[in-house]
């Protein structure tokens, strides 16, 4: 399971509307003879890749899936067929497809003769690359990480305005390889006007990573012709709302599964009040500043007992900074 | 020198302006014999508790020291005679003192004979119960810890000025047990009018604790009669100053080497344009407020560049909480 879960998140940030699925093929004696994920929309799914790797040594073996294998005809073949057709004897996966019309693979299987047996690593798959696809097949919605870099005490500019670089390289870094793992980024006009980002996904010297994130501007403003959000590099969005739900219903069309909230505070302020943050992953760094921007803006809370509570789900360092990610509790 | 540490941890907090130290006695064959931390001032040093608690058996032992004993005459004779006398081969110690008075120890044992060795797990020391005397030693000021308690987004407040329960009963828990080993709780007078705190350390149910600091209130105006830092559960100073250095050196002469500052934002920031903030204690609640106080107010800083740096030490959970440790970064 953990080779189908690295397989997945190989593929993480490249499938969309699909799931990064992971697929791993052993053979009748437990040897692996095919990896495999889901290839760009369309293109085959990560059991396919992975059985065709596999060729005649699957007959008889086991086929290990991050999710549940899905059963109907969508751009591809059913996988349960694939996997009847291939000759395999057991199947093991890790979330059960919440899809219901790819859902029911499982027991397709099963009626089959195939043994099947789900349940496998599934809170590591549910929190993996998997997380928000079956985030956006529960609710309708796009997952939205809501990503900031800020000080010890809360800040993400200085008085002066400028924000860059209140995290460390590494931090940086980080986040420009996040950029290729999700569909877009969505930022404020507030941010543009006052930094200009490329919003684009670079390495350490500036060049532009494999994979780009759709770039989403929201406001109802003009954007500066100069912007470098409109410099042609990565396709731009600018959405002329100040409705974050009306902004994921736009994104959602486009079939952007998982976005990145990059702030400023007011749009993640509007995205917190609306209960529309997932996610939180900050970056904070060992410093303070006593004025500038704070990394929220109102958010429709007055009281302590009212604030958005959520739950810390893991805390390492980057370089010097500690990361923070942090999933919403919804009661 | 494990042992020894854990003996300066037990008594930190009850030694000031003496350091907290620790001490461990070995028989010749290696057997600990004697265990023990320095006394309130004016009681007797770690070396001659643990001594007295060996005996005969100290003899021809070895003594493993948090800090190089002393060899002056102040309120209680040096320890080095102490050590000489009891016929100790040998002497281990983390950190060596460097107070000029006292230091010399080292150097007068080698001369008497006993072989000696510093620096064992010294860094550990450093940070440990010694922290603060060290750099009042080094600094001539007592040294200060800035505990606060916000939001991911970095409130200590929400807009209707509640700040309890910020964090959670875990945190909250320890900071009590924090209180009991430190020398004073500073606050400024806004937090006192805002949220009338005790400032007293207490147990769950709410008993206090065997030890209680002295409780600082820092601000010119008056103080509301009943106020609880009033109630005469602990004593309370009120110093009527805006001045963190005036406020640092009035705690000094009342023999205060360990403060823990409280807040609130006006206060902090006050102590951070001063460079007085050598540690930071953040518990930081995953929820968030968008609104309300921020942990830092004006700390004379514009500018990224000009952020007061500090260093990550420590990152561990408390209950929910992310509790961060940083140590300020001096040029
Ligand atoms: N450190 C970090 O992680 C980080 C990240 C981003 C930004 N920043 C800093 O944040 C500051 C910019 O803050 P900001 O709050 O102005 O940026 P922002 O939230 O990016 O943009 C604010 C703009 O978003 C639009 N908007 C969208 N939805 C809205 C709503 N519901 N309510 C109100 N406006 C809405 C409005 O544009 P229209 O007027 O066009 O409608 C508004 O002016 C800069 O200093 C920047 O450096 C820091
Ligand atoms: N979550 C937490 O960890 C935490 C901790 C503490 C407080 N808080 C919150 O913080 C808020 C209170 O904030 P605050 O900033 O008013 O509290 P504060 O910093 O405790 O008190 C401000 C007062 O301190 C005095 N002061 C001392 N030095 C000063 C200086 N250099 N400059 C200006 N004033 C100085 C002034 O009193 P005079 O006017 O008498 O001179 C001033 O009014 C409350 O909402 C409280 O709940 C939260």
């Amino acid at each position: 399971m953990r080779a189908a879960l690295a397989q997945g998140d190989g593929v993480h940030g490249a499938t969309s509307p699909n799931p990064p699925v992971g697929c791993a093929v052993l053979d009748a004696d437990g040897q692996l003879v095919g990896l495999g994920g889901t290839q760009v929309a369309g293109g085959p799914h990560a059991e396919v890749v992975a059985l065709a790797a596999a060729g005649e040594k699957a007959r008889g073996g086991t086929a290990v899936v991050t999710l549940e294998p899905c059963s109907h005809h969508g751009r591809t073949p059913p996988c349960t067929e694939a996997l009847v057709a291939a000759g395999v004897a057991r199947v093991v996966y890790a979330v059960a497809d919440p899809n219901p019309q790819a859902a029911g693979g499982a027991s397709r299987l099963a009626g089959a003769g195939v043994e099947v047996r789900g349940g496998l690593l599934a809170e590591e798959a549910e929190r993996g690359a998997l997380r928000a696809w079956l985030h956006w097949q529960r609710t309708g919605r796009p997952h939205v990480t809501w990503k900031y870099a800020a000080t010890l005490d809360g800040r993400v500019a200085a008085a002066d305005g400028t924000s860059r670089w209140i995290s460390s390289p590494e931090s940086r870094a980080e986040v420009h390889r996040l950029r290729t793992r999700i569909d877009a980024i969505v930022v404020g006009r507030g941010t543009v006007l006052a930094d200009d980002p490329a919003l684009t996904a670079r390495d350490a010297e500036g060049r532009p990573l494999r994979r780009q994130p759709l770039r989403v501007v929201v406001g109802t403003g003009e954007l500066p012709s100069g912007a470098k959000v409109l410099d042609g590099s990565a396709p731009t969005a600018h959405l002329r709302t100040r409705d974050p739900r009306a902004v994921l219903a736009d994104l959602a069309g486009r079939g952007v599964v998982d976005v990145l909230l990059e702030g400023g505070p007011t749009l993640a302020g509007a995205f917190a009040c609306a209960g529309l943050i997932d996610r939180v992953l900050a970056y904070i760094a060992p410093s303070l500043l006593g004025e500038g921007a704070v990394a929220l803006g109102a958010s429709g809370v007055s009281t302590i007992t009212g604030a958005h509570r959520m739950v810390v789900e893991q805390v390492t360092m980057s370089g010097p900074d500690v990361r923070v990610s942090a999933v919403a509790v919804r009661d």
